[in-house]
């Protein structure tokens, strides 16, 4: 049996200083940057030095843990006014992944619900926050993991964008499957989108798979249809950034067209998150707002220009996919299949599995 | 109305010298490379210096007129076994599009049809030859234009890589109704998939457009389903590499995808092309070779690693789309709709308008 596949440090916590892997380098460079101030943490995430939904959740509670220790409120009032301002500030680095407002919420709410007037308690009540969200990823992804595994054989799987280690705490959503099966001896092949235009895919999901020992290969995005009609691929697992009431799901930009190839070649399509990941709050896809980002993602690479200057652009960094694509939900709480109703299902007694 | 869209010099004739634009280094440079020996034709084939099926045909029919001017052979045999030699050279120079086949076996078989001895009359043969295909594309490529801009209304569409001007003699196949309707005052957007790994629709396509002022914007190819759902666009419309018999074929990796999206959205799917691109020996896809190009293609960018050393990659150049996604083929004849036998309708006597 292969060994237990360690989890990725995305982000470090050690007395103070929060550190994180600066994932813009990689594969080249495997660095890590200390995030001292709300600022740098915003442009960490704002910049895709962390990214992937649950990752971005548990940076922004850090941000928070910084901003707390950073405030020289003497009070609860002054105290609250500085989260709320670190709170307004981190919300605007990113606007799809759900997962950033709901840990900011959860913080900031935690401590508005808690009696205190102490300003070191409240601190002690806001870093303690922070790290149960980090902690309770880290299991959710080992139970992704579990969970999914039992849906994959020995044999192919694709996959899109970065939904790993990189993405989480350290074990993934669309990648703890095929890591736990790999645990267990299954012989898993990975195809691995390179996903344009940051190419997550190819430097990220590539360098966590090799380093778990799992077989990878890196195709362009519109490979995958030519390797879902010719290779015998037993199914698609993607991550998922926000997911409607009725699993209906934002995904990284490509997932929707990924998802009609496999609906149409036959092929299982699994899409895995935690359930910090459903906004219930949406009834449907259609809500979801989709970040566009900077033209120059797709005009220039690595400083040569692509894309002549009378040509635009247009770089949306998500889809949404519609839940009639999907064959079966991979949570935390176990495999579901739609239809589903994630606002009955899951709250206020979750009974998945 | 807009001016007519003057035909891109793909390749050009200029007394004995033979040159193309260097399509390597658009859009940042547009130099023009003068070809002088078969083996720099091979190269710039095998490069894609220059590229695109009918242009590949065109360029390789030159391959043959320099070969004809360099062989020192004195009578007719020694001068058919260098022909010859040339020829095998260049048909391993890529295997998939058909043009490069026929144009050679066209050359060839012209002149070890005609009677004469002559070495200086032969050679007179091989180069009208090389024109008269070059010519014939011209027309072609117009008679496509005319034929698939009565199927477009203003508005947008879809393309992927390029099947403009720089991929044929100068009007191309995709891009062609494109050019005649933008011509005929028709208001046109195309949405051009950057197509990957090589880039030929952000380098190619959007140059070319924006030359003749038809709107471009360049997208991820993994951008389309979000463009093709969100979006009024009219149809979707690529060039072909090689067509079977029964109307599969084979087109820039990409394609199949782009069909399946097309289908399951309700957009029109066209695929435009000479009917040099057909090859009847074929009855259906399933035979047509698929060339896979260097890994490298995919593994760097730009001198920037991009793939961890433990990455593999798979590099199809081609996929190949089956005739059932296809609404019309575009031709020099006309626009015809499938099922369609190519080998019946188009020889001996084709009237397929």
């Amino acid at each position: 049996m292969p060994a237990p596949v360690p989890p990725i440090p995305t982000l470090t916590v050690e007395g103070d200083e929060i550190s994180i892997i600066d994932q813009t380098l990689l594969p080249g460079e495997e660095r890590r940057l200390v995030v001292a101030t709300v600022e740098q943490m915003w442009e960490a995430i704002r910049s895709l030095r962390i990214r992937g939904a649950p990752a971005i959740g548990i940076a922004a509670a850090f941000g928070m843990d910084i901003a707390a220790r950073a405030s020289i409120a003497t009070d609860r009032d002054g105290f609250l006014a500085d989260l709320a301002q670190a709170k307004a500030n981190l919300e605007s680095s990113r606007p799809t992944a759900v997962n950033l407002f709901w840990a900011l919420d959860r913080v900031y709410n935690r401590v508005t619900d808690d009696p205190p007037n102490d300003v070191e308690q409240l601190r002690r009540i806001v870093r303690a926050e922070a790290v149960a969200i980090l902690d309770e990823d880290l299991v959710a992804g080992r139970a992704i993991g579990e969970h999914g595994a039992r849906l994959l054989n020995n044999g192919m799987v694709l996959t899109h964008c970065n939904a790993g280690g990189l993405a989480t705490s350290g074990y993934g959503t669309a990648l703890a499957p095929i890591y736990v099966a790999h645990e267990q001896g299954k012989r898993l092949q990975v195809f691995a989108d390179e996903t344009r235009p940051l190419l997550q895919g190819a430097r990220l999901t590539a360098w966590e798979l090799a380093r778990a020992g799992v077989p990878v290969t890196v195709i362009a995005d519109n490979m995958a249809a030519t390797v879902l009609s010719r290779q015998p691929v037993q199914a698609v697992i993607v991550g998922a950034d926000r997911v409607a009431a009725n699993g209906d799901f934002a995904n990284k930009i490509g997932t929707f067209g990924l998802a009609i190839m496999a609906k149409e070649l036959g092929i299982p399509f699994f899409v895995a998150f935690p359930l910090s990941t459903v906004d219930p709050s949406l009834a449907s896809g259609a809500d979801i707002p989709i970040e566009e980002r900077a033209p120059d993602e797709l005009t220039t690479f690595n400083g040569r220009q692509i894309v002549p200057d009378a040509g635009r652009v247009f770089n949306p960094a998500f889809d949404v996919t519609p839940h009639r694509y999907v064959t079966a939900f991979i949570t935390e709480r176990g495999v579901v299949y739609p239809p589903f109703d994630f606002r009955v299902e899951v709250a206020p007694e979750p009974a998945l599995l």
